[in-house]
């Protein structure tokens, strides 16, 4: 394995490719505005980020992105597109996440040569294996905490996401438990506002899920959020831990890979990551991350689980990114793959039993939290109706059985298809 | 003051305006899908986000960003753009950061009702200044700290970026402080690798700003990249302070909220922050965020200095988005205003001798660190004359002398207005 990082962008510029791409190496290597005597060629050999591959894709006439207007004498732009690889020497950061989100995704995203900018993958070598510990959990991992080795795991969401208190939201749970719910959790929005402060949150919850762990033998994963400060984290994680609690949940964009990093390390239970706030960098084409490369970065600093949104969603992904999305989530890293780096793929936001069996068919996996908040809460039979029709749909995708030929069989997946299919 | 918790976004829909807000306020509430039961009318009043205010804007007939097909019926769609306010009671969240930007920045980009939706400020109650300890130093304790009372902290980056050895690197400092500078900076891509490790680094650097101390009675500011894992950058913190160091920074982005945060708790001298990754964030008028909101955050976290980009820039940033950027860091938060909550903006990026004028035209302040990296290294006349040449080139301005005239007697001046004016 190579010791050099790979990344690779699309990039879009009314610049001559070639040199587009060394703008872009320059600026997140050793270049400045004007080359310095102290900038050797010695030292470029051994510490300039390297233009390794440029595709040509194709052609516009207008910039996706806006730009600064072309030095006089350039009338009619073109913009030219392309998918540029380059590769930096480990010697330059070292294992570091923060510093490789430094030079990965700095300073390049405003340089003007750019007309769009989106960094799609890359390729991290050995020694960041060796610097991150990556999932403790993982697939494998969650199955082993919920007792359930085969079949996708049935989520929902505490709804409405903000408004209960610690006891109606155990009233939620305890009606979901009833339910035969396999996974809870709170939504981002909820931490540790002062309505629903987060011990008394967890004092109300957890009693009746290990209750009905000690009846039933399966220990229901209740995601806390416990979005915060570091100290409050490591805080809140000790008191879900000390209460027999299975999973924490972050809102990774808003604490950050540093603070998400260190908790990792503290970590006991499953850890849940919310990529809320994604959309700032992913709703443009031409700007911000793929989710291929956001992934790795968070698979890195330790999260067992990943939202990837769901088919059908509320939200304007299209399907074939959900779907790549989760598979990203389920595909080796590293090259030799390091084991049990994948996590587990949360679909999530709008989901019901309609969506099972195209999400099946599109990743040929179970290895996923399937969470539904009102295609749970809301189905017209209530929410032990609304679990098992999700249940039944996945068996019936797993099978390889036409859904409404399942439902025949099937009041509650019948009155899910008939309340929620759109 | 409110305990309400303000927020106001350019957003752009084909939906009718009243709606679409419903949604972002929903979503970020205790919306979901399909309305629950348990979402009783007195949850709704007391824990609903509120639409505030929807500005009108123009009318455009292409989605900017894209946006799923709507539904069948709806043959020529019109965007509609407005400027809304959505306001939440605090007792949602509570007084902290991450919740405040799962809230604020979170899923709401993704919604399908949007073709753009941009988060343009932000505005906290009380408690918030209660929860954040804000900046340590600000601009008072920077000018405290570097020993210079009135005029802009003259500072440069060390260039090559990466690739310098600590003691190739003290080699340039060495120069620097022969040379007057006030201010120097290692790159954001400079942290802890191998090939100049931190502690070396600072091993060779202090020395040399301890000795020129002595000699001269100030303290040049160094600031060193301590951008990294959480125990790590308080280690290294607790190492430049021991050495005798002033400051310390960090790329924001890269390490998020929550471990800023908690550096800032424990950090003894100024902080400096580097928005590495910001282009992701702002590059599309359509998405993202505003620096105006943007450094509201990071102050609260408590950073001491902020990167605004300059004038003329080697980036894609144009001139007037800069200076609202400076503007904003000078500008008190909270209302009434929080005393000392200002950060001093860091002007960098292709910056020299030619922008000081317009720069001071435009902020009419002086309270801020003007960074040239080759603006001063690639001075005809070496590093002293290049420092010198800023400094006249601010004492004119400030003086509201015409540059040309000024540059007559000073002869750095000159030089550089020759080298690099574009």
């Amino acid at each position: 394995m190579s010791d050099r990082i790979l990344a690779t962008y699309l990039i879009e510029t009314p610049y001559p490719l070639a040199h587009a791409a060394e703008v872009m190496a320059g600026e997140q290597s050793c270049g400045t505005f004007t080359r310095l005597a102290s900038e050797t060629d010695a030292l470029r050999e051994e510490h300039a980020a390297r233009v390794e591959h440029i595709e040509r894709l194709g052609t516009h006439y207008t910039p996706s992105l806006p730009i600064p207007a072309l030095p006089a004498g350039s009338v009619h732009p073109v913009y030219r597109r392309a998918r540029v690889t380059l590769s930096w020497p480990l010697a330059n950061l070292g294992a570091s996440l923060p510093t490789l989100f430094a030079t990965l995704a700095g300073n390049l995203f405003e340089l003007k040569e750019f007309s769009a900018l989106k960094l799609l993958d890359l390729t991290l070598p050995e020694p960041f294996i060796e610097a991150y510990p990556g999932p403790q959990f993982g697939i494998t991992g969650t199955r082993e905490l919920t007792g359930i080795p085969e079949r996708p795991l049935i989520g929902t969401i505490i709804k409405p996401s903000v408004g209960l208190s610690p006891e109606a939201t155990a009233e939620v749970v305890s009606q979901l438990l009833a339910g035969g719910i396999d996974f809870i959790k709170d939504d981002e929005l909820q931490a540790n506002g002062p309505h629903n402060p987060f011990k008394a949150r967890v004092d109300a919850v957890m009693p009746l899920i290990r209750e009905h762990a000690e009846r039933t033998g399966r220990k229901v994963m209740y995601a806390f959020n416990i979005t915060g400060e570091t100290d409050e984290m490591r805080e809140h994680h000790d008191y879900v831990v000390a209460a027999g609690g299975s999973c924490v949940m972050v809102a990774l964009n808003a604490v950050g890979l540093s603070g998400v990093s260190q908790l990792r390390r503290h970590c006991q239970v499953a850890l849940h990551g919310h990529r809320a706030g994604w959309g700032m960098l992913s709703r443009s084409p031409h700007l911000g991350m793929s989710f291929v490369a956001y992934q790795k970065l968070w698979r890195l600093a330790g999260v067992d689980h990943i939202h990837v949104n769901g088919l059908r969603n509320k939200f304007s992904e299209e399907d074939a990114s959900v779907i790549a999305s989760a598979r990203a989530c389920l595909t080796p890293m590293f090259n030799p793959p390091a084991p049990g780096c994948e996590v587990m793929p949360v679909f999530s936001s709008g989901q019901t039993a309609d969506q099972a069996a195209d999400t099946y068919a599109a990743i040929t996996s179970t290895d996923l939290i399937f969470c539904a908040g009102g295609g749970i809460m809301a189905h017209p039979d209530g929410i032990g109706a609304g679990v098992r029709s999700l249940r039944q749909a996945w068996e019936a995708a797993v099978a390889g059985i036409d859904v409404d030929t399942y439902a025949r069989e099937h009041n509650e997946l019948t009155r899910a298809l008939g309340a929620f299919r759109r």
